[in-house]
């Protein structure tokens, strides 16, 4: 939907509507500098449990606009329940664009109607253009499974290619579900997958003001709730909702500013899941790790190094690490390999895998990163000059 | 000195040595992948306050090589003792370089005796010049001041253009001083002058398995004894040992690979010092913040967010920002300012100011980074293709 926010006139807004109210998780940047949307959600979400709409605008971040922009965001929410016919508290807001100035909230009142009207089953194809700033690609994944004789779908559309863009970009993503689950249970759910997967993605090691995602689960599936953590229902929700925000992130980072390849790093070995993850994501965030994938060289040092920098112990003496199926160190040693057919491979593989074994414990991690290239320094120089 | 183990024939031996034993203080790489010789530096301070000399070859890093690598250091350290007719226990080894590789420790022994021949008072400039790597200048810098009306002196130099560059470079540095000071003190004095000058410099935010910086003060001014931390003596030579250490570390910003410009962030008004520093390194390092510097972009929002993203908490209502003397931000708010002249200000200045105010407490820091230029991927893309 075309509201006008955007100076481009490409669509800047959209709605996720469910008909029943819908058990809600959400996960928000921990940058200090919220906007104001982000605070609103936050609160919001601590004092209920469902919600039953997500509006969206991809022109304006209303972020750093003080009160003025805290207003804007309840008078969107209360102009789209009046709309909805379901009241403002049911209502989140999210935002991305421009910051420093308030959301026009008069622009989004001129559009509601017609967002309104046109919010439709198969819809999500516009609403995962309409979120996208500087995105080159729609972001967008969809599962189903069936979970105690009923089948169960989860679906989600993502926006970002920096992790910060201030002026003109962020990380949202939303996802949709038909299952019966517990409010507990599905923050549960959630807050781990995005741990598996939106916080394991870096394109330059920078978090918005605006980061935020939401999950909705409607229960419109009539599965029999889930509610028990341990049960191989909830298993098998947990292990649809993580593919699915895995998927999303993934395309995240293939969006990356300037990025020509994606740098999946997996980690085995680690005291614990939390600390092999830590080691992975410092590996795929290091420059220097970065732009030897840009420039196709096999540097193990670098991947040592960055490993040994992540902040979590390991033995540095039973390091191995492996580019694709090219063993580079054994034993904190480097070992003798076939340079350039391993730089052949990063050359052309589309997603280089990464494999570092720290130790011997059970913590297994992975993270997602991309090259550090020509284009995203010009990208990140030239955005105003 | 040339010893012949840097393949391009450049000079690659120095020696630092002290006529009398020296009281020395060390820094040392916090990567859990160390090189040889930091981890022999490191427990041989533990056990002894004084050392006589520091041995400091470039070709090679004598990293990720094991006990081989170790017992090269151990050799080294004896050889040079047998020249100098000190013992093995008074000599520190440093190294930087190729890695994988245990150091060529016949190639030290057959320069060695020159090597000793040739130390001389005035022979800062050649030691300077052969801890190079990928630099592209050397840095060194002298003090010296009336303390208790004694001159003393306080002289460094350093080497370093990426934090790390495993294959070719590191951050070495290393500080003399004629001083007679309380080794507790000289230590207490170093670390603090190192936390606010090589801790708080950024280039990638990646760290060396090499990373290693010896301060030695030999005594030889013939003052008397300072030993006690709040004396003004004390501080005197605190802040003569910090002006080397900022003076050295903001020589390795400046030699950055790529860099364009030097970025200078103040922080003032945080909780403590620590957390001012940690607001502005994080500033300085963002990726975000340091391509919008090589474009000569004023943009406020990606200092505000990198500042959110710290890890200290601060009051974002409270933040303002100045760039140079333009006034960007006040009390979380953006305002209206000369973009083009802010503009002509990056491009001219050759060390920019950015001024971050979070609070009004008493915490106070600085940290020095540069710009993310397109020549940073092209030197760290393409050093092995």
């Amino acid at each position: 939907m075309i509201s006008g926010i955007k100076p481009s006139g490409k669509p800047d807004l959209a709605l996720v509507f469910s008909e029943v109210p819908a058990t809600a998780a959400g996960a928000f940047t921990t940058n200090l500098v919220q906007a104001a949307s982000v605070i609103y959600d936050r609160e919001l979400l601590k004092r209920r449990e469902s919600v039953r709409a997500i509006v969206v605008n991809s022109g304006n971040a209303n972020a750093a606009t003080g009160e003025a922009g805290y207003r804007a965001v309840l008078d969107t929410a209360r102009l789209l329940a009046d709309l909805l016919a379901i009241e403002p508290e049911e209502v989140l807001v999210a935002s991305t664009g421009v910051i420093g100035v308030p959301l026009p909230v008069e622009k989004i009142q001129a559009a509601a109607p017609q967002l309104v009207a046109d919010a439709a089953a198969d819809g999500s194809e516009r609403a995962a253009e309409a979120i996208l700033t500087t995105d080159l690609v729609r972001k967008q994944c969809a599962l189903s499974a069936v979970i105690a004789g009923k089948t169960v779908h989860v679906g989600g559309i993502a926006k970002g290619s920096g992790m910060i863009h201030p002026q003109m970009a962020t990380m949202l993503a939303f996802i949709t579900c038909d299952c019966a689950v517990a409010a507990p249970l599905w923050r549960q759910i959630v807050r781990r997958a995005v741990d598996r997967s939106f916080n394991q993605i870096t394109v330059d090691g920078d978090t918005s003001t605006n980061d935020l995602l939401v999950a909705l689960a409607n229960g419109e599936a009539k599965n029999s709730l889930i509610d028990d953590p341990h049960s191989p229902q909830a298993e098998l929700l947990e292990q649809m909702v993580t593919a699915v925000c895995i998927d999303l992130a993934q395309k995240v980072v293939r969006d990356g500013e300037g990025a020509t390849k994606v740098v999946e790093v997996q980690v085995k070995g680690a005291a614990d899941d939390a600390a092999a993850r830590q080691i992975a994501l410092t590996v795929a965030g290091s420059s220097l790790v970065k732009a030897a994938m840009f420039g196709n060289d096999p540097n193990w040092g670098r991947l040592a190094a960055a490993a040994g920098r992540a902040g979590v112990r390991f033995d540095p003496e039973k390091l191995a690490i492996r580019l694709g199926t090219f063993a580079l160190m054994e034993a904190g040693q480097p070992l003798v390999f076939d340079r350039a057919a391993a730089s052949h491979y990063l050359k052309s593989a589309p997603t280089v895998v990464v494999f570092l074994q720290v130790g011997e414990q059970a913590g297994t991690g992975t993270a997602w990163g991309c090259d550090l290239s020509y284009d995203y320094v010009k990208i990140n120089a030239e955005y105003t000059t």
